[in-house]
């Protein structure tokens, strides 16, 4: 377990069956719990070659992407195991986008009524991995019309409609909220731009719970300063953290929340059980010969 | 319609086949756009005795209170309505104060995570009228361990138990959030005080959406500057509005929002179907003599 152990994940493994033991030429197995830390990790695997499983901490890898390509190391994330949370601060952060609460939050004094109803109004959810389409479930008594922007065209229950990038650029002016929920990949960096801000209707609000880059942050800034959209909630940022003397902290109705849609605390749980999972299954794999079912595996083409 | 017609409205009216006409000594039905003038409906009312049917426009009457004891007037109002959006604002503030967003949304620099999810959490409901009924099925998609607090002791769905006061103060421990949602009769009036802020737990938050004096302002300022609860959320507060210079306004954790959870703009379309279908009820009544079936008609001796 490293950087170092913490008894929580210690647990963890024991409930595996096993104890963790300190690095050592025998290794083969690694619980990495630094999401910060990759370079770190890939002097660990290049001095480890029997390491053949890395469970990593987080749901979305891609400071780990320059690891991947390793045929013969099986990597798991945290993936699936956080949705619910990281979906209710997506719910929480559209709601007081939509009702103007970081506006009033600033305020020290009475002031008019303002903020708009989130029922029936037409979302987009970009990416439907399991964060997404928890969202999804979380709008449905909202009786929101859906759209779901994704790759492969297939259908999501409770989604009204399935669409590509492409399609979702071109159809930018029919949507009252966009809440980016999608892994990080070439495709969607700076996915949202000044194009793209000045095409959202201006009472059109944003919320982005995954990766910063996936948000052109000085397009952003310019977009609530000039009323192209009318606000945005934002859990991530780019540059993250944001530093204290960025403009985008004053730009009116912005929410800015420090990478906590799912807390320490929060992931505990689902963290233990997705480490106690798969090092049982890796624990098998080794003794027994069988084909096994990981949870959370990583696509390392693909990056998520 | 009075105090002044207005052409959404006007529209309302219309649609049950009748114009709106001045008021006169041959005025049978009034429709009463203006939540914040008890005293100027009185006086219509004492000065035009035919007057039969009252429509009011919010869901809460209790300004109206003194009016009510006119056993040849019907009084309907919103209630019912907006139930929606209400709740919709009930579950933006318990979200708001579960995740801290009004402390995030006053910084200008990162910080460290902090929040805590919905999931699963033990929630006292007080009111089981049309917007707590509402709130309990916004609550279900999160797993909440929900209470219903009301006087009839019916179940209610999506609820776990259903008690009554009492039992909701003797059981105060056990709540990880509180959120008011019921009309304000004398039994409510101050229902959390010091002694209830000092038996929540300190990591419970509260949330009112329903009317100011169901909370001691004091008291709730305390609370939440002493740490006896770790949050509150308030879209009403005691008095109303909140005079500028008032300690709660920057007690922490804290959220008021300005008596927005219906805007009228939300009002709008919900108001106007009331109208329209009262209308036809008053309109039949008077024409046919035949029993009716009003939508939102207030129990007088009630209160609501």
């Amino acid at each position: 377990m490293l950087p170092k152990p913490l008894p929580t994940y210690v647990k963890a493994v024991e409930a595996a069956g096993v104890q963790p033991q300190p690095l050592s030429e025998a290794t083969t197995g690694v619980v990495w719990l630094d999401p910060r830390t990759p370079d770190a990790l890939a002097e660990v695997l290049d001095a480890h070659p029997r390491i053949r499983w890395v469970q990593l901490p987080f749901a979305g890898v891609d400071a780990f992407i320059p690891l991947f390509g390793r045929d013969d190391v099986v990597f798991t994330s945290a993936k699936g195991a956080y949705d619910e949370p990281v979906a209710e601060h997506a719910l929480a952060l559209t709601l007081a986008a939509l009702r103007q609460l970081p506006v009033f939050a600033r305020r020290t004094s009475w002031s008019s009524q303002a903020g708009r109803s989130l029922f029936g109004l037409r979302v987009a959810v970009v990416g439907a991995g399991g964060i997404g389409r928890a969202i999804v479930r979380l709008l449905q008594p909202f009786r929101t019309r859906t759209t779901v922007v994704r790759r492969r065209q297939q259908p999501v229950e409770g989604a009204e409609r399935v669409i590509d990038v492409d399609a979702f650029r071109a159809d930018l002016g029919s949507f009252d909220v966009v809440i980016l929920a999608a892994a990080l990949t070439g495709d969607t960096r700076h996915l949202l731009g000044a194009a793209e801000f000045a095409a959202l209707p201006d009472d059109a609000v944003v919320v982005n719970i995954a990766r910063g880059p996936h948000i052109d942050t000085d397009a952003l800034d310019h977009a609530l300063r000039t009323g192209q959209i009318a606000g945005a909630a934002v859990d991530v940022t780019e540059p993250e953290p944001l530093p204290d003397d960025h403009p985008l902290w004053t730009a009116g109705n912005i929410l800015i929340t420090p990478h906590t849609a799912n807390t320490w605390a929060m992931a505990e749980g689902p963290l233990s059980a997705r480490i106690t999972h798969n090092a049982k299954v890796f624990l098998k794999q080794e003794h027994l010969g069988r084909p096994m079912e990981w949870e959370g595996i990583v696509d390392q083409q693909a990056g998520y």
